[in-house]
């Protein structure tokens, strides 16, 4: 058991060089030599954890949505806030508000620029953020905190478009689009939709 | 003078072959040689027109800008819509609403992700729509066409978002973010803006 788990961690550790090596060089840096390297360990004992580059990029990638996911899954059970404050908290952590997760959205973007051309693996809804968007939408409506006569089909694409739009512009402009500025947008649209 | 007419239309007949090379291959396929072959030239020919890599594809991500900027002069220009309607038309030349602009965004996404490590030649504001947006948003005002009491910084940042964000859920999901589907997106919001 201690063996499998130690497996596990250690390719976690090497997903988290990968990501170190995107956000410093970008995919043309990211190979299995420069990954091995910025782990710290030797070419094939890297290819004991992962056999081939594509497999370790599409765990890397992954787990960017794993660790999303848990801390979303953290708040959406955590009542000590009202279920307003929790909708407005789990939206903004989609968005890059800390230094942790301005390397995700780093690594998600040359991920999925990356691996469009590589049309097997590639998974346009790989994120599943359109659904979760519908889904908080819909459990927002049951709780009655949403306006009366809202379209809601509309409202999901707009607000996806709100949550990505402005990871986009984190990415290019994170002078401008910071965490504070973020969350002024993201509470200013949320407004408009909550009564 | 006809000579360096043809020469400005050579160096835009490689640019459109590099776009559709990142198209079809992503930058990975962008080489030199690749673009060469895919405009019909020689190697040799093709120096003729750029120096360098770099030269030809800062060339090649310009020119989606220029010809972006030039058909919103063109609408921004024509009296025959009224403001309202001018300015709805400017946001949407904005988004991949046919095949040409489907192909800017794609060129756009994938330069941007490889230029971001090049840092010297990295400009984030390189496409200048955020100063667009408010600029519009400016003109909008004077001509009384918003509604009283907006935050116009605010909304510029969000417009922005759901311009950008759009386009990027276009480009990952062009099945259900077809131009139907933004051009609906949009105006309902500019609806929200407008009185």
């Amino acid at each position: 058991m201690p063996k499998i788990i130690d497996h596990e961690k250690r390719r976690e550790q090497i997903a988290e060089a990968t990501w170190r090596v995107i956000v410093e060089q970008g995919m043309e840096g990211a190979t299995v030599r420069g990954i091995a390297k910025e782990a710290g360990l030797s070419l094939g004992a890297l290819r004991h954890y992962f056999a081939t580059q594509d497999e370790l990029l599409m765990y890397a990638m992954q787990l960017v949505k794993e660790r999303a996911t848990a801390r979303i899954a953290d708040i959406a059970a955590n009542e000590e806030w009202a279920p307003k404050e929790r909708v407005t908290k789990i939206f903004l952590e989609l968005l890059p508000t800390n230094q942790e997760k301005m390397v995700e959205m780093e690594v998600w973007f040359a991920f999925t620029v990356y691996f469009r051309h590589k049309r097997e693996g590639f998974d346009a809804q790989h994120d599943g953020i359109y659904a979760g968007v519908r889904k908080l939408l819909d459990s927002a409506d049951q709780m009655n905190l949403l306006r009366k006569g809202l379209d809601k089909e509309i409202e999901t694409e707009k607000l996806y478009a709100v949550i990505d739009g402005l990871a986009l512009h984190a990415y290019l402009e994170p002078q401008r689009v910071d965490g504070e500025r973020i969350t002024k947008v993201l509470e200013h649209h949320l407004a408009s939709l909550f009564h």
